[in-house]
C-alpha cells in the first residue's frame, strides 16, 4: 500500500481507531500497584480478543506477575519474521491532584488525547494494531508476525522475560524484533532509537533512633536519619555532577565520534528544552553535552525521598527513619549487578557510626543496548522514515531503558529495531500524559509501510 | 502541709485525680491541625471550668489562633505573686500505626498512662491543678496566683504571647513565673531547668522542572530536585558535625566552667542514652559532650524531607519538587531572625543554577533563656527538691525550647522558674507518649510544697 492510500484509509476509519484507543486507556493498568492486578488481567484479555479479531492465533501466558499477550499470524514465505513487542502496563498516576482530567478517563484537548498511557506505551501499540488492521483489510502480503505484549515494564519487574526464557522460547524466534516504545527527537521528526540505557534500582532506608525524637531534647545528641540520608545522597556525586562512587565509570563504552556527532546533531537547544520541561538541561556531568549525558553516560537518580513530618505546620522531631528510592541508568558496557553493588557499598561505607542502613526492592533490570549504525535494517528503516517528513530521520541514543530489550533480542535471536513516535512534551511518567493525533498518524504510517515492504 | 500529709492526700484521692487527667487527655488538641480547632476550644473551656471549681476567677481570652485560659485567685498579702504557665495543645500523633493504643484514648500499662500529651504538657498541668486542689481543700495559706494556659505551644505559633502583649499585659504581672513544661535528667531525680534553647523554623522548597520527569529520558539532563535539596541539606554541616553556615556561631554565649561541669555531671552515659532512644548520642558537634551540645550549642535539624515517589514498587521519575521542614535550636546569645536569615541565605547561595528555592511557614519563635545559678529563688527550689529524693537535685540546661519563655518573663516582669518531672523515656513528640504515676506524684509534691512555702 502506498503512503497516500494508507493516509486516506486512516482518515476514513479515524472514529473507530480513536474509540479503540480510548477503550485501551480506560484500563488502570498500574503494574506497580497490586490493587490493579485485576485491571491488568482484563486489559490483557481485551488485547488477546482484539488480536483474534485481526486473525491472529492469540493467548495469555501466565508469568509470576501479569500475563503476557502472545500471538502469531503466518505470513508470506521467504519474508523475514517480525516479533512486535509492547507493554500494556503504565506508570502510577499520582500526584493525582495535578491532572487536569482523570488519568483513566481519556479526554481530547485540541489535537491531543490525555490519559495515563496515552503515549507510553498504549498509544503506540494502538497505532501498530491499526496499521495491521489496515493492511489485513486491504489484503497486503505480510511477513510472518509474532506479538508479545507484557504487563510489567513500568515497575522494573522481569516477570515477562523470566517467563519467556523458561517457557517455550522457541515460539519467539524471529528475524526482527520491532519495538514501538520509543521517542522522537522532536515532534514530527522521525527517529530511529539506536541505544537504550540499562537500569537497576533499589530502595535504601536509614534508621537512627528507635522512634522519632523531640528535636529540642535530642537535637545535638541523636543522629538525624533525614540529614544522614541527605548527606549519603550528596556523597554520590561531586560538585561537577560526576558520580563519585569508586570505579563507577570503569566499564563504560565510549561512543564513536560519528555516534557522538549524530547524537548532538539533533539535540534540543537549552531554550527549547526549558520550554518543554520548565528547566534548562543543567543536570549531570558538566563536561559532556546534554545529549551525550543522556545517551552515553550513566546516572544515579533519586526517584523519591521520604522522612519525618510532611503535613501542615511544623513538627519538631528528629526523624528515626529516612527512605529513598534510587534508580541507576547504565551506559553501554556496564553490568547492572556490579553497579548495584558499587552504589550500595558506597552508601554503606559512608554511613556514620550508630545508624543502620538497609536495601530493599532491588531490581537489576538490564544492560544497555546499542544498535549498529551500518546494518542494512537500519539503512532500510532510515529510507522509510524519510518518506514521512521533509526533515531527515534522526538517530537517537535514548536515556531511557526498556529492560526486556536487554535480553529479548538474544532470546528471540532477532535484530532489534526501535522506532517510536513519542515526543518529549508527552509528559510520560508524569501528570497530564498525552499523545497527539499527528504522532499517532505518523506511527501508523511507518508501521504499515515497514510491515508492507519487508 | 507536710510532705507526708500531701502524699497521704494524694493516695486517698488517686482515683479522682486519674479520672480528671484522663478526661484532659481525651481532647485531641493538635494545634498544628486546623481540623482540631474545635477540640482545642472545648479543652480550653474544660480547663476554665476546672479552675472555677477551684475558686479561681477564670476566663477564655481569644487569640489569633487558640484561646488562652486566664485565671486569678487572690492570696495572702505580702507573699509573692506566682504566674503558673502551661500549654494544653499537643503534638500531632502520626505515625498513627506505631501507637500500641489510640493516642487520644488514654490507657494504663503498668505504672504508666499512655496518650498523646500524657506528659507534654497535660500530665504536668494535671498534677499542678491537683496540688492546688489539695492545698485549697486543706485551707493552706497561698500566695496570689495567676494562671496562663495556652493552646499554640507545639506548633511554633506565637498567638499566645502576641495576644498577651497587646491585650492587658498588666493582668499578668507576677514575681515568679512557674513553668512545669520541663524534664528531669533521669526518672526519679528532681531537676531545675536552668536554660532552654531558642527556636526558629521554616519550610524550604526546591523546584526544578515544571512537573516530574522520566528519569531515563531526562536523567543527566534535568536537575533532580530531591538530589539538589539533599546536597543543600548536606552543605549545612561539615564532617565534624559543626554547622557550616557562615558566622553562625558568632553570637553564641559560652557557658561558665561551673555550668558546663553541672551539665556534664548529670548527663546520661552513652549506653543509658542508647537504651532509651535506640541510638548512641553521636549526633552534633564532635568537639563537645552530648550534654554541652544540647544545652549550650545550636543545631539545625531536618524535621521532614519529602520529594517524589514513596509508594509501593518503583516509579522512575526525576522529582520536580522537594520540600524539607527545618528547625533551628538556638544557643544563648543568638537572635532567631538573624539565624533564620543566615540559614536561608546559605541555602539560596548554594542552590545550583536553573532551580528555584522558596521559604514558607517561617517561625522565629524565640531566643534562648538562661537562669541565674546564684539567685535566692533557685537556691530555695533546690532545697525543696532535695526533700523529694535521696538524690541531689540536678541542674539541666535543656535542649528544648518553650518559645513563650523567651518573652513572657519580661512581659510579666517575673523571675522564671522551670521545674518539671518529665523523663527522657516518656516519648514526647513521638508515638506511645506516656507519663508514670511516680513522676506525676513527685510533680504534685513539689508543686504543693513550693506554693505552700513561698
Amino acid at each position: 500500500m502506498k503512503l497516500s492510500d494508507l493516509d486516506q484509509w486512516l482518515t476514513q476509519h479515524r472514529g473507530a481507531c480513536v474509540a479503540t484507543w480510548e477503550n485501551f486507556l480506560r484500563f488502570p493498568t498500574v503494574s506497580a500497584d497490586p490493587g490493579q492486578d485485576d485491571a491488568c488481567c482484563k486489559c490483557a484479555a481485551w488485547l488477546r480478543d482484539r488480536l483474534e479479531q485481526l486473525g491472529f492465533k492469540a493467548r495469555l501466558q501466565p508469568t509470576s506477575a501479569h500475563p503476557l499477550v502472545v500471538a502469531e499470524r503466518p505470513g508470506v514465505p521467504h519474508k523475514p519474521t517480525v516479533l512486535i513487542y509492547g507493554h500494556y502496563d503504565v506508570q502510577p498516576a499520582d500526584p493525582l491532584d495535578q491532572w487536569t482530567s482523570p488519568p483513566f478517563d481519556p479526554q481530547w484537548r485540541g489535537d491531543r488525547l490525555y490519559a495515563r498511557g496515552a503515549q507510553d506505551n498504549k498509544g503506540q501499540i494502538a497505532y501498530v494494531l491499526t496499521a495491521l488492521e489496515s493492511l489485513i483489510q486491504n489484503k497486503v502480503a505480510l511477513p510472518s508476525l509474532r506479538i508479545l505484549f507484557e504487563g510489567d515494564e513500568e515497575c522494573g519487574r522481569t516477570a515477562a522475560i523470566d517467563a519467556l526464557s523458561t517457557q517455550n522460547p522457541a515460539s519467539l524466534q524471529a528475524d526482527i524484533l520491532y519495538n514501538c516504545d520509543a521517542l522522537t527527537v522532536a515532534p514530527g521528526r522521525p527517529t530511529i532509537t539506536m541505544g537504550l540505557r540499562g537500569l537497576a534500582g533499589f530502595t535504601v532506608e536509614v534508621q537512627g533512633a528507635t522512634s522519632d525524637l523531640h528535636s529540642g531534647v535530642h537535637g545535638g545528641k541523636a543522629p538525624n536519619a533525614a540529614t544522614v540520608l541527605a548527606r549519603l545522597i550528596a556523597s554520590l556525586h561531586d560538585d561537577a555532577g560526576r558520580i563519585a562512587v569508586t570505579d563507577y565509570y570503569n566499564d563504560v563504552t565510549d561512543p564513536t565520534p560519528e555516534e557522538r556527532a549524530l547524537a548532538n546533531a539533533t539535540a534540543l537547544s537549552d531554550t527549547d528544552y526549558a520550554a518543554i520541561t520548565g528547566i534548562a538541561p543543567l543536570g549531570g556531568e558538566k563536561k559532556f553535552t546534554p545529549a551525550e549525558r543522556a545517551g552515553f553516560r550513566p546516572t544515579i537518580e533519586i526517584n523519591g525521598f521520604h522522612s519525618g513530618y510532611g503535613g501542615p505546620g511544623s513538627k519538631t522531631v528528629i526523624p528515626a527513619v529516612a527512605q529513598a528510592k534510587i534508580t541507576l541508568r547504565l551506559a553501554a558496557g556496564q553490568d547492572p549487578e556490579a553497579c548495584y553493588q558499587k552504589v550500595t557499598r558506597h552508601l554503606t561505607q559512608h554511613l556514620p557510626p550508630g545508624l543502620k542502613i538497609s536495601f530493599s526492592e532491588k531490581s537489576v533490570a538490564g544492560i544497555a543496548l546499542k544498535c549498529d549504525l551500518k546494518s542494512p535494517l537500519i539503512q532500510k528503516v532510515r529510507d522509510l522514515l524519510a518518506e514521512l517528513s521533509p526533515q531527515p530521520p534522526a538517530f537517537l541514543w535514548e536515556g531511557g531503558s526498556i529492560p526486556i530489550m536487554a535480553r529479548l533480542p538474544a532470546l528471540a535471536k532477532a535484530q532489534p529495531l526501535i522506532v517510536g513516535f513519542g515526543a518529549v512534551d508527552d509528559n510520560i511518567h508524569a501528570p497530564n500524559e498525552s499523545f497527539s493525533w499527528n504522532q499517532y498518524r505518523m506511527g501508523f504510517l511507518f508501521a504499515a509501510r515497514f510491515l508492507a515492504t519487508l
